[in-house]
Order: structure tokens, then sequence, then C-alpha cells
């Protein structure tokens, strides 16, 4: 096994790449897996995605985001439900068993985070058996606390393992990713909770690093940059018994503003700098 | 009891207003409370700051802040318990009871979230009999996980209560801030045991509102202005059994740009419709 079998690149760690440049770069390092988000994939087209990385050799890991699900008027909720069925369709012509969720904050004036995550819940009553028709998994992503008003009232893992667990493990579980857990000093035990019942669907990597950005929302830092040990939480998740992707996801202004390719090529040396060697 | 009986002004609200003018201004509405932050309360000199405010017949609910108690060098942290000492020291010149402890990050380079709350507890072992001497009592506040790595280790308030119930708790007890704490569905049950020995030493408002200015730091929400329910918050301290004051701390760079009494009678009126009626 190399030092890069488990990383996979996430699309929004290098944005700044198409389709055709992020397969080819990653032929060159040796990577062999990819997390990729709908809209750059909606944009190339899915059937043409599925093609390109199917004849690149590049697995898929995870497709993101389904999610968005807290609406509460009838026809946004309706929206938010055949969005999402096209979601799960989108990540079975990719060829990836798994769709992250980011579960949607409160909708305007509301101020009830229960009754916003129990809205989750009844959606997943609904995706959940339509997903696992397709082969698809559903994993829910606890966000960090900072974004519960506006982007996702999950904001543990315990929260979202609570929801999960509603739910068979082959059709809901979890996405682990450090920069939003990293502060929980229950994750460990959450962590244990969710390999236990096979719940660990997906595990993503972007360090904490400060000052945070206006809008809080690009300001992921280089594996090494800020103030998460990765090898830690790698040890959490394998603990677990989780032997899946490693997905390394930063969403970064100034990362964007540099060489794509340069960009791949460092994320991967900093994976294998902080994550692998010991 | 007035609307306002309950209500403290936090100064960071208006610090726009000298302390002679948060007195005046103070004295006009009605508002017989406020909560004081050491920076402007030495600039005007402290037994200067506390012959003003008894003058003015303004008790002082709080200073704010004591704290920053993670150092790892014995240097830096033999200095920063004689700054809070000098906090202790300041609280009681000033008459208030209470010293609001923002705990501290992590060190430069350190990631070890654990070790850094124990050393805040270590610190806690000399403060907490200094402070008793001198009549102050040491109110640790989780600050919200955003603030994790550069402000406050102490990110809920179930973290707050393990380091607190270390000791007495005319010693120290915890500061509960809708701000920090209102994402997190563990609160309410945490309150209930700070309530449950006493500890609920201080209960401020501020509100979520969002996009998060860069830095984070200064975009908290008028009340009525963003996500949380100020009313539901106020329920779960009082069926803790806390009656004292209610203070509105906000930090806001919009509301500084404006006359600071304008803000102030502002700031009284939706602490009325917000908080105290029904």
């Amino acid at each position: 096994m190399t030092d890069l079998a488990r990383l996979s690149i996430n699309q929004m760690t290098v944005k700044q790449l198409s389709l055709p440049e992020l397969a080819d770069a990653c032929a060159a390092l040796g990577i062999g897996q990819v997390g990729l988000w709908r809209e750059p994939v909606r944009a190339f087209g899915v059937a043409e995605t599925a093609k390109l990385v199917r004849d690149a050799g590049l697995a898929v890991t995870t497709l993101c985001r389904g999610g968005f699900l807290t609406a509460l008027g009838p026809e946004e909720r309706a929206a938010a439900l055949a969005d999402n069925r096209r979601a799960v369709d989108e990540a079975a012509t990719l060829g990836t068993d798994t769709l992250v969720l980011v579960s949607g904050g409160l909708p305007p004036g509301a101020k009830d985070l229960r009754a916003a995550r129990e809205r989750i819940a009844d959606a997943l009553t609904e995706l959940a058996p339509y997903a696992e028709d397709r082969g698809v998994r559903l994993a829910i992503e606890a966000l960090h606390p900072m974004y519960a008003a506006d982007r996702c009232v999950v904001s543990t893992l315990a929260q979202a393992l609570d929801l999960a667990e509603r739910f068979p493990a082959h059709q809901v579980g979890v996405t682990v990713d450090t920069y939003h857990v990293w502060w929980d000093d229950r994750a460990p035990a959450q962590i244990a909770r969710a390999g236990a019942t096979g719940r660990i669907h997906s595990f993503q990597l972007a360090d904490w690093t400060t000052p945070l950005p206006e809008g809080a929302l690009t300001g992921r830092g280089r594996l090494g940059d800020g103030a998460i040990d990765m090898r830690e939480w790698k040890g959490y998740v394998e603990a677990a018994g989780y032997t899946g992707p490693i997905e390394v996801e930063l969403f970064n202004e100034r990362l964007w503003a540099r060489d794509g390719r340069e960009v791949l090529a460092e994320t991967a040396e900093r994976f294998v700098e902080h994550v692998i060697r010991r």
C-alpha cells in the first residue's frame, strides 16, 4: 500500500481545476480517489463525469452534497426532496456509494433547532429507502456549531448519530470531518459509537486556522497549518474500525488563487507528512 | 419591579460611551446595573470608577475579564496568574462579586485541548481561594466552539462545569451566555446542573446573526435580530433557580458606530420586548 492509497481529494480543494484537469493531475500524482461536488459535475455533465472518472480509473468516494431538508413550507419541502432524489441519482451514476448531507439551517425567522432536526428525520424517512434502492448510503455531516443558524442544525456527531440511528446503517450513517468536530470532547466517544454500528460512511480532513474569514466558510486550513492533530483523529476512526478513504476537503481562498496542480501536489505531500507517516 | 429591574448593561455594548457618559445615560433610562471591562476601567482609574458608580447608584454585576490561563511556559504562566490576581483586586474595588473568566486558547503550536483545560484547573487552584478572600467569585465562561483555538478551550457549559465543580460553588461557577451556548442541545440540562449547585454566577445575552464578520468577534446581534429565543433561555436559568441580573453584552461594529445613548435606549427597549414582556 502506497502512502497515497487512502487519500481522496475532494474536488473543492482544487476547484480551479476542471474535471479533466483534476483527473489528469490525480493520475500524474498517483491519487486514485476523488470526492465530487454536484455543481461542477452537473456543469460538466453527470454522465460525462462518470465516463471521465471511469476512463481515468478514479474511484469516487463521495458526492457532496444533498441535504437542506429543514424547510417549513410544503412546496419548498417537496422541492428539497426532489432535489435530493436527483442527488442520489447522480451519486449512483457517478458510481459512488455515499451522498454527503449538509442538513440545512433554520428557516427565516425560525428559532427552534429541535424542530428543524425533526424535519430532517422526516425527510430521511423518504430519502433513505430511495437511496438504498440505488445503492447509495446517506452520510449526515455534523457541521461546526458556527453554522447552526444558516447551514446545518446538526452541530455534533452525537446529534448526527441520533438521527442516523433511526435508520439501518446501510441507509444512513455520518460523515466525520475534523474541521467540524475537533473542538468536541465528546467526539471520540461518538466516533466509537458510529463505528460500532458501521455508520462511519465518510472521513474528511481539514485543519482549523484563525482568524476566520468573513462568513466563516472559506478559511479551512491546510493539513498541518492549524490546531488539529490529524493522526489523533485518524486513530479514533481506525480504532472504531474504519479503514476507508480519507478525503481532504479544504475551502480556502488562498489555495483557490494558486495553481491547482501545485496545490494538489502539496496537499498530497502534506497528507503523507501529517496523516500517514509517524 | 420595573421592566428594567434585572437589566445590566455590559459596557462593551456601548463602548463609545465614556464611563461618566455611561453612568449618566443609565440614570436617565432607569438602568441600575452595569457590567464593566478591565481596560476602560483601568484607563479611567479603578478607584475613580468605583467612586463614579457608587455615586451614581449603579451596581456592578460583573467585571470582564480574567482568564487566559493556558500558557505553557513558567514565566508566562506566572504573569497570567499575577494579572488575574490584579483582576480580582479590581473586581473587589469596584464592588462586584463576580469576575468573568475567558480561559484562553491553545498556545502557539499546541494541539491538546484537554491538557490546556487541565492547566486552567491548576491555575484556578491558586486563584479561587485568593478571590474568595476578597469576596469575589470566578465565573468560567464557555465560549462558542469557534473560539476554541485562539480564545477559549472551554467550549461548552458541560466543560465549564467539569472545571468549576472541582471547587466550592462560592469560589467558582459559570457564566451562561446565550451567544455561546444557544446551539448546544445539552445546554439546558447543563444549566439545570449549574443551578442545582448554585453555580450560575452570571447570565448574559446576545443574539446570533449571520454572516459572521472577519475574525468572528464583533458580529453579536441585537436582541431579537437573530436565531436565539431569549425568553427560552431566561426560562432555563430561572427554572434552575437563577433570579439575578441579566446582562446584555453585544460586540457589534454597527452599534459602536452609532450614538451610544441611542444604542443604550434601544437595547433597553429590546430587552423589555424580547426578554421581559410576554
